[in-house]
């Protein structure tokens, strides 16, 4: 599997999704602007030891991640759509991204894409799942999937 | 659904995990001894304006907690089990509890719960998932089964 941060901030978090990309086999793209220096200290903090094993890209712009993987078909998290992540159909080389933490993916990106957005159902408060956990929960439910194959 | 952390130590953790309650109207159960006053900046921190929504339950021990639910059907996250988390029929009322970020969930309750083990599979490499990251993947699986009936 691949998980796209786009344009992630806050170190702790992307740290943390490191080290579940690790522990899932997955690989793991960054779209740069980044809201810290990869090589912060904390995400060595929340990525403990692991984050030497990440399997990382980083990608200048989102444009040069689509023009250097034109066949990836990417899922689209916001809670801007009424399709559930657990109805589609995930294949182990799909890619699921993940907008930045204050304001999620733009909109002309999810317009341009609706039918591969998904959302996670959650109580309506305003606010949504921490970005880590929002993407363990669909990263573990496309593994569920595909039978846990790592 | 209700959440058990057992003696919860790092307070961020616990924070996230309030909010991802809050997110899916789980009761959220805590045994002491924790490894911060709950009070705490780093959990309202964490937790943000979510932490006084919290459907929080402190036990002063796991005895009590077991005295006062004698009836709570309880899962046990741990890696030491084979039987996979996606294999439990979970029903909406269940308990999944959840041991400390250090060490897990005592083996003497292991061993006398084992058929309600569950574990979340991941590649082997000495350490586990993020406690909150844990937590908010076998809820999700446990509201998928029941549709997300929140």
């Amino acid at each position: 599997m691949n998980i796209i941060l786009y344009e992630p901030e806050i170190p702790y978090n992307t740290g943390n999704i490191g080290r579940t990309c690790v522990l899932t086999n997955t690989n793991l793209h960054l779209i740069k602007p980044l809201g810290f220096s990869i090589d912060e200290k904390a995400i060595k903090r929340a990525g403990l030891d692991y984050w030497k094993y990440v399997k990382l890209f980083v990608w200048e712009s989102f444009d040069e991640f689509l023009e250097k993987n034109p066949n990836a078909r990417i899922y689209y998290a916001t809670t801007k759509t009424n399709k559930i992540y657990t109805d589609v159909k995930y294949e182990m080389n799909d890619y699921i991204m993940f907008g930045p933490e204050s304001r999620g993916i733009p909109e002309d990106i999810l317009y341009h894409n609706k039918e591969n957005c998904i959302k996670i159902p959650m109580v309506k408060m305003g606010r949504s799942l921490n970005l880590s956990n929002s993407v363990v929960v669909v990263l573990y439910e496309a593994l569920r999937q595909n039978n846990f194959e790592m």
